[in-house]
């Protein structure tokens, strides 16, 4: 297999664990401005993408011409450059491409886990809590969470969140996403962690991920790698390949 | 609908839900030791079981002749009696039996969550905390969810956990219940709680149930009394009822 | 000794506390409105208010003039009704009165050692957690540990949080107490919990303090009841009796 | 000043934190067992010593002599080689010693708040988690603060933990530390942490530390730098350094 993007901190990350894996072979290892041309000359059946937003699309569509397997972990996809990736695959019927915001299963199970719990619990708020310096908040994994629990509430039919205060200092109550409320903490010393808190009258359930060190993203990207050549076409979201039902 | 059981603790809770639900109707509440026949005499079509392990599987048989669904909540069901009840059910195709040993909604997310989780992760420990009056150790339910997570690991073929104490006061490690730790914490003003957490290199998944007072069995016992009718035969646990896949 | 007070949730409860408390003997249970000379005239040595922010003041002036000791938990004071006591008190020199504002042991010390902890640390948050039928954000207890919190930064000249945000969604970052951000959040189920949380490079200090019931105040109430005696003057807050040095 | 033990894991740490610290300056970085002449020759005042336990007690009474201040680090001092340091130092009334078994801030923190709330509290465990490649359990510092719990209940007078427990699977109710219960969870993904919970009848105390890296003993280790040259003797334990009454 191939990994583009390999000087990178992620790219860099997967090279080692993909040596480290009994079962795959590294033959081609690609900065991010190399040509691709060298993933075919090496017979490379999958390819991992870590590169960056401006390159990944060109990247996948030059290696489904070339019949290669493809896992995308460079973020900047959005619905149309996934609609272009879905036509070109229809045209290539054995080939497989994933595409996933996040390859940290925890993540990926927590907000499964979220999404599927919010219909059974009357209220549900999200903690996300990050070193201090990042820029955005809330982050993005925290806004899908919001996002997959207003859609499973809506879906349920279940009406807004209760919420009976009158007297707020502003920004207590957290930012308002699809209704669901969000909170962000920064703090020196933590990494990437998300909190749904979920609540009934007598009961809370919790759902806690801790991210401490990239090295968490290794075990879904390979499984994506080990994965892909047996699913064809378009797969967005590594909660496909885990079984949940 | 009838409760049978309704001066008991769990019961007289349920009288009360049921009471407060505008789409049931109550037409009986039974103490432990009444005649059966007033169930049938006044037409209920759904009995909800809160009474003594020595009388449930009776009430079950009974009622099940007379053409009435029950969700039972009734500790003391075995593999054999389950099978009676299911043998039973085949004679009588219309008729619908749920036994639950907990309807806790977020308790049972908790328990299937975890299972669901278990085979993504190199390692997993439960702690359950209760108020020290409690006088077994672990808790039925910290003991159902290793044996869950057990079984989970076991069908994906992974290993034993991974643990390198050589050098342990006795007891530090927690139980061993089917080669998952269990550990139980025993504290003034807790009421039941459960934790499970999963750990990757860099990552951690928790997953935490809370239980702060009984009303928290309410939403996952009616929910049973409004589907049981549409379930005809036995089914066994409140999960198979919460729609998860 | 008497309690004011004695027919709300609060004083009905201590009511109970005192009767179960084998070194006390209640002589006196006064409702808010009935006159306090029988408190006098049972002979109480001390009496503890929980009556209404209306007439608290007015019952403590009476009482210290009466020689009798006072443990109060009625809210509503500020810094000129506390002067005033305080000038009362420098006449009747043998007389005690201690006013607090929370007299759960936990919460109290949660405070304390997040106060004492503040100026080690880089970064600092507070979470405080409620029932969502309460009508003011964040809790007053939050705001009270804020305040202190920034209180022991300035005292040990430390300045600013980190805080990279530059993009954000309305209210992601919490309200603003002090300059420390304070998250809300309401869940059903919950009663009323905080959290602070302190972070330094590769460490973070967590304290966290959950109330489950009125009964957790008993224990404070209790304390200050068998200390105010030995106390003369005025007392704020519970923390002043706990020992701490 | 000067680092002893300067190629170890922890040495290189303390190099590195002196070398960003404006107000400090590196004089001299000593391997475990290179002479230390050279840490007198270079002229300095204070020295750090992260060696092993067969050099640390005569490093310590050699730079005495030459006057160097000192702070420890190492593992292995007992009541007898305390003693002979705190001899030693009576002769040299300006010299000052610091011996510390942990210098991050939060876990002595943790520490020292623990045994000051458990005398107000009627139950009392500590939880503690660790990686899995951890040989003994439980950790050194869970044993010293159920110690130290147990030794300020003592002082309080308090009796035996409640607990009910009749039926237990062998290590459930955890390890017994001077009657205080401590769980050893270990976890892939964890560095260390420590969890001292306490509660009484309706509300819980928390206090957790969470220990990601080494950096976080620098700032103990550079604020005992600071310190230790104006506490002439023997000073044990960082938390003498905390102001925390």
């Amino acid at each position: 297999m191939a990994v583009l993007g390999a000087a990178g901190r992620m790219g860099s990350t997967v090279v080692r664990a993909v040596q480290d894996a009994p079962d795959l072979e590294l033959v081609a290892a690609v900065d991010a401005h190399e040509d691709l041309s060298v993933v075919v000359d090496a017979g490379a059946q999958v390819a991992v993408d870590f590169t960056v937003p401006s390159a990944t699309e060109g990247n996948v569509h030059a290696l489904v011409d070339a019949g290669v397997h493809l896992v995308v972990g460079t973020t900047g996809w959005d619905d149309d450059s996934l609609a272009r990736v879905r036509d070109h695959l229809a045209d290539r019927p054995g080939v497989g491409v994933l595409v996933a915001p996040n390859f940290a299963l925890g993540a990926v199970l927590a907000m499964a886990f979220a999404a599927r719990a919010a219909r059974w619990f009357e209220s549900v708020e999200v903690i996300e809590l990050h070193h201090p310096d990042k820029v955005d908040a809330p982050s993005g994994t925290a806004r899908h969470t919001a996002s997959a629990i207003a859609a499973a509430r809506a879906a349920a039919a279940l009406g807004p969140l209760p919420d009976a205060t009158t007297q707020s200092l502003d920004g207590a109550r957290g930012a308002d996403v699809d209704g669901v409320r969000v909170h962000s903490v920064r703090l020196r010393g933590l990494v990437a962690h998300e909190e749904i808190l979920l609540g009934n009258a007598g009961e809370q359930l919790t759902i806690r991920h801790d991210s401490f060190d990239r090295v968490s993203f290794m075990p879904g990207v390979l499984l994506a790698v080990r994965q892909v050549g047996s699913r064809p076409g378009l797969t967005v979201g590594l909660e496909q390949l885990l079984d949940l039902a």
